[in-house]
């Protein structure tokens, strides 16, 4: 049984869990105060571009997405998201229980636009009673979606162009990062991230950590006191190093990079298996999650072999499902799954 | 320069790190629903004494604290601590960001008695307003305490029976949980904290692993959906496993006591030489945390090879400093900073 | 320019200001501990025929909303609400910052179903995921809806059934309650909808009173420390006897119910006046507010002589206004009105 | 039997309710957006000599307190306040249900210095690990405080001196600003205030309104998007023109000073029976709250006819009780109760 459940579930990239064990009995500040997490943040630094940026390290993405959003707004503020957005639907109401509500947009394949934001926006200011609703106080995109989808740079030019006409701060969710920055639909750097967003994040965890987000704050009147933030939240990890460790070697001649383009590559192996096979997909991905379309019946077959996630149903007869790659899926699992698919 | 400045400076246990490097390619389930969790479980909850506990595992301290807190405590309802607890002093307000107050009983050496908390609650409900006032709706207790003090059992035998007469659920703080059942005055083994308290917590952080925490639910009206509000709270790890990896690893030959007896006996090896030279001691610690009060000018000259915590002022020519061993303390370094203190 | 913008543009029946000088110089305890406030609750029991319900009477809708929403829910809870509920739309998020999630039902005239509630309810329960979900913790409905939209009994009859069955709390929030208990198409009475809810409020801040809704918790386990609630949120007033005062004037000699039944009945001829125009209706409303779309020129004519509120577009020509009658509305000015819209 | 247990036993002055009377068939816009409010604005905006304060009214003083507190602070700060202070002990943690902790500095009389502020502040963050620790984002005091204690205009000028200094805002809570200004210990006029604080609020539940507290916000940073706030606290009345009629009718002719000069004047004359028939006092008040240390025994004799509130024992055989005056207090009452003192 191999899984393409999830782009979490094997452990780290061996270079990571060398570098832990080489400097295991260092002794290092805490709390992020250490040097791997300086020349970690050194490295971001660059390959963003911004030599002022704060970057600081967090575990996991429920908890940095809700510290930096706690962090931005006021209290009768709220973030504006789509209605498929991570925060909106799967993190247990975190960001509510931080006192904001999600504003969302719908969406049909995970990403909003510039217009959209600015209809929420416009609907909220233009409505006698603004004051008895909860003001738009930022906004927060995924990329890639949890659809797999991807912003084009032109895109995110827009939005972030929107987002600052209208005084709001853009935060991307970068959970899955690395598979959006290596995909062959890319049309966008880690430097134009950086520029056109306020605050965005780098998935560790999905892309060969044992667990950790770097959040890049390039706004600096949101980088006030960040750290409290973390440390109230729970988001300050008491052995900061580990988090330090762990990007400084991914940042490591493009081990990053590397990695994740190692998963698009599978991904796109898998799609076009399915295409080729004659089945639709729900999102028209070019990373590492792909969403076919498949008879009921065929799901049951491939479900002896391997597990994948039900995504909805189509129809009576036909599911959508999620297949993911990661940086540490093999080749042989991805040539078995396609020669199965072949013979469905 | 030697750092007795925390618990937590270096790494983890070596067989930790072998374990995940085995184990790194293993698939399994996220969020702690894998075969190492449960193995971990199940060793804890043997090792409490209680097949029916129920057992999570959070990622750092202060995450545990806030998300077991919320979780028991209705909107109006405030924890009771020792004036020194951590949840009053060192999370940032992590507890009141969850809409809590921390109710505090005055303390000289980090605990609280079993009356000081019935007169805390009586005087609660005897007052004639006292709806205007934060109820007491639970107790939080650390062993050992942020001081290095130990409840002993008949201690914490009247703190449960007091709280349990009340109505307010006792919670553990076991940070430093190895350090207090190993150190040579304790009169408490996890069974018995197990059975005198509703939650507490094992903490792996300070004691030999990279990070987490183990939390033990043994009063089941707590347990109920802890697992969303371990979601809400940014503390269900998507990579689950390596937190079971750890404590399974901990918990096999008694490692987790070894090594934190290890630290104690450091430890006492410091404090001994302290009160041979003739120094007064902050707290009367026997665990792996000592409290000495050192002239100012002999501070000075063993920060020159080691660094510790300065704790407060005592008078103009003194202070209390804290020093720290670890399961990660040598015992060359001891060995040297005896001296360097006999040297004075 | 005469108001039909809403029903709370005047102040308080006279008889409530008769009352407020009569016992003005007389000296009772706060916070609801007076003579006055416990005959209101008695009247209310006794209305509700439930001599054990709980009563308590805040100041405002929003308040009473938030206190016994959050008083109701766990953290990682949420409250099932109508998409159009005023919890969702209209209180500037205060539900959620309280920490909740509102979660929402698509609703088309304000009203939700059983039949929807349980599907909500099963479609987190079948998630596989659904410990990263809110989970559905109870149910807000309003009465008289936000559209001017009833409950019939059997609807209200399946929605209790259902949320029983399911564990969830029924909410009723009944800011207008008068208004719907004295329309000519209601089917339930305030004994009813005290046996098919767990707790609900009467409005009085839009039937005759000055401010004040009154509580009634008829499932005893959400009536715990219901009153330190109330102060913490802000909604325990100091005079509490002006509630008191109020409420035992409203429920004395039927007065709430005969004032209640003048504006539906102010209403009810408007709604003929403005089907017999032939203009359509936005909502099927038979109570005292009503929403008929008229072309955009009849809007602005009419804008010259009355106030009342922009509702939505329809199409390009025409808009849903909102005319609100109240306890308050003059016949003369109804009257005038008519023939304004005859003359259209 | 006469209550001296507090200052808000009776209704309001007659001439507020002469006034809501006069205006009860009037139309007004909702929720602070009339006239009445308008134009109470307007003299309060006077007698606090600047006309560019933002004036709020919102009904009660914990709400106000929480609505104000969490409008300033970010969520890792916390409120600088007396130990004393009525949000650290008679809120029911409001603040804190907010996500904010109480900063408290040790009080004796209900006042704090400006020194004790900077050692606060200077304790923060000349503490090396203060991210781990709340920081001090404004402060707050009474005016009078719960001890019926004043500020000078020098401790006032040097409390705001240091707090604009540290970057702290400064709020005054005026629940009994009346009782205040009119005391004949007076040194401060509600333009001093007004000048020598952030925001504040004049109380009007406690002198002579039924409810109502005005908010005056002078740091117009602190004003932006206040409105939201206060709906979402449940803090906007929906019939707004009721606090803006009590205040335009309190500040119509003096007639606040007035009413709390009245006050003030049987509250010294109570005082001066006490210290001439040898009692001590526990505070040296100069405002309507008045605290006595008497024999139990006379307390006891004196509950026959009055009522007033046990505030704490002194010894075995004393304690300290309050006895208020109000605007409405009548003079043949307090004179009865000075013969019955002077008959103990």
């Amino acid at each position: 049984m191999y899984q393409f459940q999830c782009d979490y579930a094997e452990g780290a990239h061996p270079l990571i869990l060398r570098k832990l064990e080489e400097t295991n009995f260092q002794q290092t500040a805490g709390y992020g105060n250490d040097i791997y997490c300086e020349r970690a943040r050194e490295k971001i630094r660059k390959l963003c571009g911004n030599e002022h940026a704060d970057v600081h390290f967090l575990v996991g993405g429920t908890q940095t997405n809700f510290t930096v959003i706690s962090g931005v707004l006021r209290p009768h503020q709220g973030v504006v998201a789509a209605s498929t957005g991570h925060i909106n639907i799967h993190e247990t109401g975190a960001v509510e229980a931080t006192g904001h509500k999600v504003l969302t947009i719908p969406s049909e394949n995970g990403k909003i636009t510039a217009e959209q934001v600015r209809a929420c926006y416009e609907a909220h200011w233009s409505d006698e009673a603004h004051e008895h609703i909860v003001q738009p106080g930022m906004v927060y995109i995924s990329h890639p979606t949890e659809n797999g989808t991807l912003y084009s740079k032109k895109e995110l030019e827009e939005l972030k162009k929107t987002c600052t006409g209208l005084g709001l701060p853009l935060f991307l969710d970068g959970a899955r990062m690395g598979y959006g920055l290596m995909s062959e639909a890319s049309t966008l750097t880690l430097a134009d991230i950086a520029e056109l967003t306020d605050v965005f994040y780098i998935g560790g965890t999905k892309v060969g950590a044992l667990f950790g987000e770097a959040v890049i704050i390039t706004n600096p009147s949101l980088g006030k006191d960040f750290r409290y933030l973390m440390k109230q939240r729970g988001g300050m990890l008491a052995k900061g190093r580990l988090l330090g460790i762990q990007f400084d070697v991914l940042f490591e001649n493009e081990l990053y990079f590397d990695i994740a383009k190692h998963a698009d590559d599978l991904a796109m192996r898998l799609k076009n298996a399915f295409i080729k096979k004659g089945y639709r997909l729900r999102y028209d991905s070019y990373t590492n999650q792909q969403f076919p379309i498949l008879p009921n019946k065929h799901i049951e077959k491939l479900r002896g072999n391997y597990s994948f996630e039900f995504w909805e149903a189509v129809g009576d007869t036909h599911s959508a499902v999620r297949f993911c790659t990661s940086w540490a899926t093999g080749e042989d699992a991805v040539n078995a799954l396609i020669q199965d698919i072949e013979a469905l």
